[in-house]
């Protein structure tokens, strides 16, 4: 099933809002029903102690790649917000970017399941760095 | 037990070589046995879209909260690496500022359980905002 | 605020109808708004291959006390769904008996943030086993 | 990369052992590399009050699948303990018998993430009802 273009539109401009995802030069690489890819170049502002990337960063890139998942299952007029989530961390944060990919495990009308891997990507060899999964919530207009 | 001056200079030494925390403008409010408390005044460069903190930003702050109250019960020279980290967003990131209060849980030789609260301050109120528990483990110098 | 008679003999009526609450000997230690108890003798049935009480004994008798808990902040018609749960296991599940303390972190219409914290009881010597956070979902009748 | 005798042979012996995986009617389906399946008929014992598996038996069936699977990847002389463990619940656990597929996600010396995903298993019908991820640790004798 396709997805209508105003989903897509209100994704981008989401995105567009959220000045975290600018702080981490973030940006959209896909939009698909249930399945969103969200990138960053690793940005000096976002790193930690040791020069990696902090894990704030790939969390936050984790969290919006699969809270926009998640808005691809939601009715056009529901904004989405993260009810929890955790993420194993499973190697440094480094490379030339990395790359988050959200996808719905379950949808529903009250929540929605979700899971992002996050990989760090060095010219073509992609490492997994971060495995999440986490419960998205629909917050729909009064 | 009193916490020796060596491991606070090395708390504050980390924290000071973070980039995210400098965007994040987050300062050290308190660092004990097991115990340390981190604040930042919500700048604009780590919203979301609706003008509320981003959850990266809560988590960020929560986690190294927890990961140097878990460096105050490690060996001297170790270092510490978040393994895996869960978050429950309890209430919009809004306020003055907002404070994570690290706390350990379980100390151990391989593996520091920790406990992060994160509260939204806006005057002498204070409004739980997250609840995250975690796995934090000791890097040591080979 | 008080608890309804109805809402306490909801809880009984519903863990007297729960199998596994029987083949893990569990009984209800105390029933309050927003806060229940149970306990188990460890029975040898639910137990591990090092004589320790296994993790589901340990994770089940904590699921069921939050459950119950975030039943009694919940409509009078509504049965209680757990959506998700983390369990940190933090000592072995050894003693005389254990006991889950589940309580409700936040309500909510759609979904009440809940925690546990199991107890091994030797004696008067209480020792924390485990640390539970989840979600529990009200189901109400269509 | 094959499995060896000696720890296909540790796994069945402490499998046996588990008095909880006896009264869970469980038998071992699989055993690999970093993968391990069990399976489950779900036992009356074993249910909630609605009729359907307990979150326990879901919880301790995935929970063991995944400490198997994390055994293969250890020394030879390891015992395994679970640290922590998330469950998310997708679906109710009914059908002819439940399958659980522990997998390694990350082998480490000091831990093991893994991941088990549930099934429900009608006739040829498998319907996913519970992921869960979580961090083992090995156990070696002093």
């Amino acid at each position: 099933m396709g997805l209508s273009p105003e989903i897509v539109e209100k994704i981008k401009n989401s995105f567009a809002r959220q000045a975290m995802m600018a702080t981490m030069q973030a940006a959209i690489a896909s939009i698909g029903r249930g399945a969103v890819d969200l990138t960053s170049p690793l940005p000096d502002s976002c790193k930690q102690q040791h020069g990696f990337g902090h894990a704030a960063l790939t969390f936050g890139l984790g969290d919006s790649a699969a809270g926009y998942a998640a808005l691809t299952v939601m009715p056009p007029e529901a904004e989405v917000l993260t009810s929890e989530m955790k993420i194993h961390l499973l190697a440094p944060c480094a490379g030339d970017q990395i790359k988050a990919r959200g996808r719905v495990i379950k949808p529903g009308k009250r929540l929605v399941i979700v899971q992002s891997d996050v990989f760090a990507i060095t010219g073509d060899k992609e490492t997994h760095i971060a495995l999440m999964t986490g419960t998205m919530v629909p917050v729909l207009p009064k």
